[in-house]
């Protein structure tokens, strides 16, 4: 990285993803400062630069990241009415943080990382290695200044800057991780008044539940802030769901259900895909959307933008 | 374990399981033969004692487990017509096999151990370690000698045995087994025509697709041969998808979703359990099989059978 790009950064927040940004921004060379509301987090904070206050932490900050849970955007924004520097979040869910920055100088992330453990004490300065980091890229809206910082400061830490609109993050989360958590939640329903069956558990129920010991507060704000998207993917489990028990309905069920079941085996045989097509990709938004919806992330930012996309079959068309 | 009860074991079959069940039965002192239909495999075991032909390998064997898969169990079975010892077998559906064996002296088994891989050269001494072994035990009908025999065998290498009748067996396996490869199926699929998807899927969709990698032919055969115990589970998962899809319609979608969410996470907490119930048990087949309904094994065999139940809220009744 040039010297010219290193950022003054502060991060607002200090979890797991705000811990590990700070940790990570830090060992990477960057100016940056970190605050949370809570004083033992700073204080546990103490081997790195933070602030007192909101005010004391982004006076100086180009940037600022707001790494706080949902919830915790509104209250955040009110402080930051006069801060006109970059803002940026972490959050999970795209189109509601979006309206809810309307009008300010924003773009919306969200780092496919996470751990059991939210703390401080669990960040790590290499949570981001390879790691995937939606930066919300709407045509016509977003400043691609401002998200070209963003994608140079996160790829200067080793992640993935994967570019996506607010919806086609929504929509692409709901497959990948809101479903995921209630399909856990549903087979780890499956114990109720079956000791026997909690006894015989095994592999294929321990990873497929793992997720279902997450909070269920946590759970029903994800899904609930993403209903529209969620209720889209769960169609599609709930009619490949109920075409397999018709099947199994048949005379030779097992001849009825193989050629149904074939397509997900393939599909995830084949994830996450090789990554073997280095491409060079013009620094505009439709090139880097394009990019995104290909399934391809940048890597590098120089003048043009240097991206990957996975697997041969794919087209950024 | 006392000498007394070493036992004479044949093992038809040197995949995973068999191989390992050979391993692990020579590494306690058992006195054990194996047997592959493919040379390769009988020459991969060649450290160990094994047989060229299916005759040699039971001849002076008191006990013959058949560890191969459920199709090939019929044409074996008919190689044994004339055997008079006991027969026991590891595949994933009980009733069945039950009915294939009805008349001989059988007792059907199953491990619950897996790897991705299935070759002798993936078996290890150490695979049933700790694990959950059910034996099958019909009140009336099961020899209670030739249950107390096997048990002695696989508490004797480390296996907790679980006591429970082949229905039991089926509707549990359903439950914890069957319908995660179905989600795990469902859930792969919709990464159908969503690269973006692919490239954010992280831990949430990696665990609970794992077992979707699985040949589908796998998948099909272990549900349809367990169709009603699987089509029953299954109706318990579409029941909570569907309520959880309503709540999303909801004005107030995270308050209707979060009470519906809240037993899911402390069944998945409260599993596996903590184990902190020894109990001695009577070798009686009501004994063991309130035993298993009750989520306990067997840990020892002794003159009363010596078991553990998980959890304190559980009671044998």
């Amino acid at each position: 990285m040039c010297d010219s790009h290193r950022v003054n950064v502060a991060v607002i927040g200090l979890g797991l993803i705000g811990g590990s940004l700070l940790r990570a921004l830090h060992a990477h060379g960057h100016q940056v400062i970190g605050y949370d509301l809570d004083p033992e987090t700073r204080h546990a904070a103490r081997a790195y630069p933070t602030a007192e206050t909101i005010p004391a932490a982004i006076q100086d900050a180009e940037t600022t990241v707001l790494a706080v849970p949902l919830p915790a955007l509104h209250p955040v924004r009110t402080q930051l009415a006069d801060y006109d520097g970059l803002l940026t979040d972490v959050t999970s869910v795209k189109g509601p943080v979006a309206k809810l920055f309307e009008g300010r100088r924003f773009v919306g992330g969200h780092p496919m990382a996470g751990k059991e453990s939210s703390s401080f004490a669990a960040s790590e300065s290499t949570l981001f290695d390879g790691c995937a980091w939606v930066l919300c890229l709407e045509p016509g809206t977003t400043s691609l200044p401002d998200w070209v910082t963003l994608a140079r400061l996160y790829t200067s830490i080793g992640a993935r800057v994967v570019p996506a609109t607010a919806d086609e993050h929504d929509k692409a989360v709901a497959r990948i991780s809101h479903v995921p958590h209630l399909l856990a939640a549903a087979l780890s329903n499956l114990l109720e008044g079956h000791p026997l069956a909690g006894t015989l558990a095994a592999g294929s129920f321990r990873d497929g539940t793992r997720v279902a010991a997450t909070r269920a507060e946590l759970v029903a704000a994800m899904c609930g802030g993403n209903a529209a998207a969620v209720q889209s993917a769960l169609a599609g489990v709930l009619a490949d769901l109920g075409a397999w028990d018709r099947a199994l309905d048949a005379d030779d069920p097992v001849a009825a259900l193989t050629p149904l079941l074939r397509r997900a085996g393939e599909l995830r045989r084949g994830w996450p895909g090789a990554v073997d097509v280095p491409v060079e990709i013009a620094l505009d938004g439709d090139s880097l959307l394009a990019l995104g919806r290909a399934g391809g992330w940048i890597t590098r930012v120089e003048e043009s933008a240097f991206g990957l996309r996975p697997g041969s079959d794919r087209n950024p068309a």
